[in-house]
């Protein structure tokens, strides 16, 4: 059984950019998800490559995952009648001390909104944290892509916003 | 854009059990389905082969559908844990004057029905109607395999099977 165990950050300032080592832009869309089904499925573009990820919908750090590579026209199809609405987002891939970043920079109805996810082999493994590094958001499911998709970032409320930025 | 054209009926006696040129035992469930949806998401076993199949939720007879192969055990945890209820069946596959029907005799919860599915180029294409072809029902939605999987054929009222043995 895959377990996808993931950590997400907010970022403080501009200094990881001078450390991507490279990006590329992502399309995605939601088939479905929480609460009418108990998985999220996702469609995404990335490059010239398309996915579909189904993932168990609970809650937390820890989540079965199953992932698949299809045709990027399947994928482009599928986002054009069959999702809901389409995050926008260029992933920049950022190493430090051995651990990759997956630091997403949304645009579109998310603008302004960039995250740092991390991947961890247990929810416990030690991790390095770089000074850009801010608050942990990993159980904020506002901050969830299927919940940007639906609820995004340019209507958050100021609440919502000022408290993601609290320490 | 991969498009299904698929016609279905029932079955009229047991004559076509002579015809059989194979069989297989599947298992499928569904990850997601409308209205929450606007499409089906389906996990499928298949004697030792797995599929997910992506078909769009409009009703009738010509469906955008799109279908991977993944690892069975990826199939099975799905329906472990994912899915909602499972359909059983048997599908056995008869030719019949160059068309190939496929025959699905569900077991479990719907053990009793049988119904014959046929794929053709056009909606308005031709097709044999062997002595054993009874009633179409391409249209009746309780026949979706989704629906069986929620409201099972053991739980349908006399109204409804009655009606669908009518000419």
């Amino acid at each position: 059984m895959p377990i996808e165990i993931e950590r997400k950050f907010l970022i403080t300032g501009d200094a990881w950019r001078a450390d991507v080592a490279r990006s590329e832009t992502m399309l995605q869309g939601y088939l479905a998800g929480p609460p009418a089904a108990r998985c999220s499925v996702r469609v995404r573009v990335a490059g010239e490559s398309a996915f579909l990820n189904i993932k168990a919908a609970a809650p937390g750090v820890v989540r079965d995952e199953f992932e698949y590579a299809i045709p990027l026209a399947d994928a482009r199809a599928m986002l054009a009648k069959l999702a809901g609405d389409v995050v926008e987002k260029r992933r920049h891939h950022v190493e430090f001390d051995s651990h990759v970043f997956e630091i997403d920079e949304f645009s579109g109805s998310n603008a302004g909104l960039i995250v740092a996810e991390l991947e961890l082999d247990t929810v416990e493994a030690a991790f390095p944290r770089p000074a850009w590094l801010g608050r942990e958001v990993s159980n904020l499911s506002r901050y969830y892509n299927l919940n940007l998709a639906m609820h995004p970032y340019s209507q958050w409320s100021v609440a919502e916003r000022n408290a993601d930025d609290a320490p």
